[in-house]
């Protein structure tokens, strides 16, 4: 009998206390547990038909995995942290259930190919979640688009007012980034669906097992074809991470400018009370604390991608302790994901936008001046720069007598230039100027309900 | 006449110095000089073909921006920091050069769609170029792994002997994580390849432009369906950025790998002199720097990620001058891509293996235990548990005499497990370890020599 | 002759031209010039007066380094790249203006330790401009504090109208920031002051150097206490680099403050033409493009601590050429520290609050709410708990006619909170409220002024 | 009776389910409690002696809050995440057992000052808990250094043999380093001891407080100087955050060389089996599993500092929910740098070295080729530059006939330099390499003994 359970017959001393305390595992890799239970299954499967075991033990381990499951599922599962990690909690325990039958699971296999599988089927659901949360999300910024396709409001570069936009056309600039998004995690979800499971400890196994059964088995396109890769890589979970810190940061945009148009300055939008949260001092103060959230979250998304891109860099061949930290942060990325992308659908679904301030906040910033740039060249057929330089003094002379470019009078707009008629003026609305941008793209209403139909059929296929 | 040569009619003081210096951009993106000419070019067909300017002006602008190109790339154009960026140095010289037709060229876009292009097409290009530096770099180790495709060294895990493995198995890897690589600058680039050009300045323009020709001319698939999302979105770069990185982890592991093959306690390969550097004070040090710029490098690369990630975090819609923070960084993890792929690729091609080195190094750490364990369990039909622990006893014993496993008498084996023969000792040797690695994936040398061959078909292709 | 010129006898090929363009580092070190050759000068007097060299050598040594100082600052120092460092360009060249004596200056010395050298003299003097730069822009924030301690403006917590404070008040909240800054960069400079030139390779040396005397001709404190950390170490640009970091945090915010407030939503504050940029197609833009860049350049210095971060991990003692990957981000890192600093004191020194705009924001928001739950507690001496529910009622009432809190007539008060009189409305003046606030650190327009007056004794002292 | 408990009369609906799920923090700020509590006290104090609440709530709000501590910390307090936070579920359990004095507590108090003085608080207590890990860590460094003053060994540079070394002195090196931490970590304790308590909402109250009062009780050196600075700002977290990276590197550093010395290539130290692990499939491992998580770990560390950089970068005065996020990274880099602390020192307690393995390495790499040249200089008047390229020459022979240097014939030697004498062998042995470095810092036995007595002296005050 071994002095050391875990590791058997060449350790002469249990583990010290702190190495059981940095080594454990088991408090975050029990979130693993179906994937390892869905990977012996496959395994005992495999073996069985190999003839590496018989059929007797083929089917106790596969009743004791499935009790197991029941269990964890239950609540009802021992964990012991003794047991170091889910791997070991499970075996463990099926062989309480089943007998020396369990000893035998492990034949042709290790830990390393066996979290290396787990973590690829995780990431692959996790993905798929994903995937529908963006589709929710895309759904609600497209129908909200297309009521408010031609809300007109200020868009903005630099926060100063640049050129009238429409609301519906704004959410849609979202819509192209969660698009892009989906389609970003769809590429990972390809490129990571093959099977380490039988590249063994790190250079593959002496038993005649069949790596394209249990790939099969799981749902994998192929078993992954180096052993040593197999164990040693996760640039699947960096291109998760990457994916999902990209995301965060087109979510924590969308949530700035919620911020902004619901602050008192913009009034562009209300929020709704349920959405909201006061403050213990304040008696008046609704904060839209949810939108910070989301725009705050993607630092911890960013930071699990820097944290595993810094602990991977330089690692030698092949598998070292070092690669468990790559679950922790990655679970808390894709937690924090999910969480910010309901968050916002929620919010997107809930939004009103308040088109009377948003009317009025085009009365400030000249939106209109590129339209009569514009308009200069092609009714007097003079040099955009030059149409630019002569808006730019009519700008200035309107800033200096406080009004706005409409409401120069066609006198003060001679002095500056002569040619010019009252027919000028109807190039300074914001609703001509609007339904003047129809070039592919750009944010007419008739363009926004088009891109709305577009979008519909362009972002909404299945993973 | 305006005060302000760059800004026109609106402003009434020249920039301050330190606007000027903080602001301008020319140092660096005059990089994108190429680009952004073959923006103009595409840009300025497209206005004649829609009758915006007379063919006059179209002929006069193609003159005048080849000639620009020319003076560039040979070194005498008039770069000035007083006109900020690449886009106002050409615009001036090109009025300097063909006259009052240079100011039509800005007509119905801006610079917000045209530096998205300009990058656009640059990361492209960037992708081209890394994409066809992963192909040497596959193809050298591919050579490498077929000619060393039988030579024995320790397989490690932990930095503990672990298995038997060969060289070439080890190097081919490398081959699976390049090839990821690869396919993910792949699909970078097809999902970035989409026209900005027309988005204008946020809103698309009333112009009766075709964004469809320009896309077309500059080699796009299409033109971006959004106009705000055009000017406001980099997700290619940080895209773009985050394979760089993940490619750069490979590298830095490969070089460590190199760098403790070439330290004297290893000693598995041999530095040749021109891959090597000296020291300032000790005559004979001769040392891998090289190998530890590729391990290093993968930091600045991981730093820009991040800093576009950062920079790009919670920022409103549309264009912020924030996004100039864009270039320089990337431009550098670019350079500093192509560099370690380059150098590494060069270390490859010279790598000679020290076969007797790695041969001898397996006699410490009892590579073959797992073989024996698995030996048991097929002879004896004895559950794989029960075989780990009796060969951890087996191991400890040998240990403790201070022999390797196969120098263990047959007696003294005898005592741990009664039932072994002399057979055991054909399952000790590293060649039998090796040969039998026989599951897919596996690192047998026959094995590695069908790996090579399905490599060079997999991962060779064109991008 | 060595076949080698930089490496010697031992070398049997030149360097490979990757091996030069990885390896040099001449194009970004030689900035390192100044403190290179003080640390010769330093080491040259040394050597003589622990007669290792005559004095003759030493004379010809001094000339020829002050020679080559003049060189390099007029520009006409010819650097070589085969020549692969500073250290070696100068050291060259230095052989070519004194012969023979040029190849004793390297005795008792190592680039290792050289180098270490000179980055600390070089973070030491970034240091000291930094903190001028600091305490620059502190006077420029306590002058506008001093202006304006009196003008109202509303106070935001989670970017909604919280309280009422003064302008003057907003701008000392970053003189503290900035005042800790500072004084982190002296804790920065204190630590690093240690000279580890002597360390040589990593050993120290058998000749009879005096490091006390380098030490101290170099304004170092001592000289390091273990060689191999002298060479291996760079805690103290790491540590540079974070706090160039958290400064930069507080720039960032500012910044963005300043953006918020020159937005036409807000208006709070006139951007001076001379500090705003315009739009190549908008004629009516006025950008803050200065603001918008001290916003995002943290996000590089950020990336530069990152990287080194990422650089450093895991290197085993003692030096590596990775260490070089210390300088070009810390040479940038420090140039976009100074650069924002100085952006930052000219956006303060011309700041004008636009005060009617912030007195007429504050007619939203509610923000003498919590005034009122005060005034409840301490008139009617209910908990605060209560006060604040029932000044929670008056405000959802007051939303709901559109009125201020101001405006509710006494009955709807008194409908809530039937003791109320006319009293109440005495609470509900912002100045009032402003006025009331002078609990030690609070806004109260005479807690500004006393908080300038600390403000000048507390953080303007020399470093 | 307000619809929404938490805020009160201004809001008509309860919070959604997301802004529940998003918002709450009790999960994590429930380890605040202590803290909280002692915050609580204090300010209950300076209430009732400012006469703001009477001696009967004091007492009251005293015992109670005494009662919730004792809930707490035997785990019987009722916590609930409908009550969102730490201060929340403190204040309702209040009301629950001293009924309404309860509502008295946060009279002239805000959360946002109260969070921040919480932190303030546990970050202090950190730092303490932190500085007594340091010091014995550095105890156990010095203890083993003074064992092994006189053991040599090689000293690397690029991982290639460089000069014999001290085992003794490469421990001290880390000495130095973690010294630096403590005394970095030591200033951040100093700066941070200021109490934000009493800057309620944002802008200070119109109570009557006495704010040196709290500060005083709890420990604090002064409150804060600006009341919008104490609730926005966090860099005292982001210093912590910092030196805990810097701190990160050097244990990784550390850990690295633990690694390389238990590779059987190296062989320099023995793991002991109660700091190892083993491996489900191969019988004979035996892990560093604790070092390479010491060498891990610092990237979530170095991760949690980045978070937190990205989340504040670009915040607009003054709180902000996204800075919550500044709480749970916190947590975990406290305590992975708690825990890799404490497992460092127990791997050097417990480290044992392999003074004949350590020696046996040093016949490869030319260790003396330094002192070689050393000597060459000193014997023959030659400049150091010569004397390298003469040492060079003779390693090349050597290597060429497989030798050592001291295996080099005089003849052989004197071909390449005749005025060799077989004095130059007395240069050659390690032990005289060694015991020549008397320069300050230097390796030599000595210096090393007199360093462990310097560092007890220096190193281990009390913070």
């Amino acid at each position: 009998m071994s002095v050391n359970k875990m590791w058997g017959g060449r350790f002469s001393q249990q583990p010290a206390k702190i190495t059981q305390r940095i080594n454990t595992s088991i408090d975050f890799d029990k979130r693993l547990y179906k994937q390892d239970i869905a990977v012996s299954i496959a395994h005992t499967k495999m073996l069985a038909q190999q003839k590496i075991i018989g059929d007797q033990d083929k089917n106790a381990l596969l009743q004791g995995l499935q009790t197991i499951e029941n269990e964890i599922a239950t609540g009802i599962f021992p964990f012991s942290s003794d047991l170091e990690d889910i791997h070991m909690n499970i075996e463990a325990r099926l062989k309480d259930i089943v007998g020396p039958a369990g000893d035998k699971l492990h034949t042709a296999r290790s830990r390393n190919d066996q979290v290396a599988t787990d973590m690829r089927l995780w990431i692959r659901e996790s993905i798929e979640h994903i995937s529908a949360c963006l589709r929710e999300l895309i759904t609600a910024l497209i129908d909200q688009a297309q009521t408010h396709s031609h809300v007109v409001m200020p868009g903005y570069t630099h926060l100063q007012i640049a050129q009238p936009v429409t609301f519906g056309h704004h959410l849609l600039a979202y819509v192209e980034m969660f698009g892009r998004d989906r389609s970003r995690f769809k590429d990972c979800h390809q490129r990571l669906n093959e099977c380490p499971l039988g590249a063994a400890a790190l250079a593959g196994t002496g038993f005649i097992i069949d790596r394209h059964a249990t790939a099969k088995y799981l749902g994998f396109q192929k078993p992954t074809a180096n052993s040593m890769d197999s164990v040693a890589s996760r640039d699947f979970i960096l291109e998760f991470l990457a994916h999902a810190s990209i995301c965060g940061i087109h979510l924590s945009r969308l949530a700035e400018d919620i911020i902004l148009w619901s602050s008192p300055s913009f009034n562009f939008i209300a929020l709704s009370d349920d959405l909201s949260t006061g403050s213990s001092i304040m008696p008046q103060k609704k904060n839209p604390d949810v939108a910070e959230l989301v725009r705050a979250k993607p630092g911890r998304i960013i930071a699990a991608l820097n944290s595993l891109l810094i602990v991977m860099k330089g690692l030698p061949m092949t598998y070292g302790k070092d690669l468990q930290e790559d679950k922790e942060q990655t679970f808390d990325a894709s937690d924090s994901l999910v969480l910010i992308l309901t968050a916002t659908t929620e919010m997107i679904k809930k939004i009103k936008p308040n088109a009377t301030a948003m009317r009025d906040a085009l009365k400030e910033g000249f939106p209109t001046a590129t339209d009569l740039a514009d308009y200069l060249v092609r009714t007097f057929h003079i040099a955009f720069r030059k149409a630019h330089d002569i808006t730019g003094s009519l700008v200035a002379m309107a800033e200096k007598k406080g009004l706005d470019l409409a409401q120069l009078s066609l006198k003060d707009m001679q002095s500056v230039e002569p040619r010019l008629t009252k027919e000028v003026y109807t190039v300074l609305s914001v609703d001509a100027s609007v339904r003047s941008r129809t070039s592919f793209g750009g944010t007419s209403p008739e363009n926004v309900r088009n891109a709305c139909n577009d979008a519909n059929k362009r972002f909404l296929k299945n993973l």
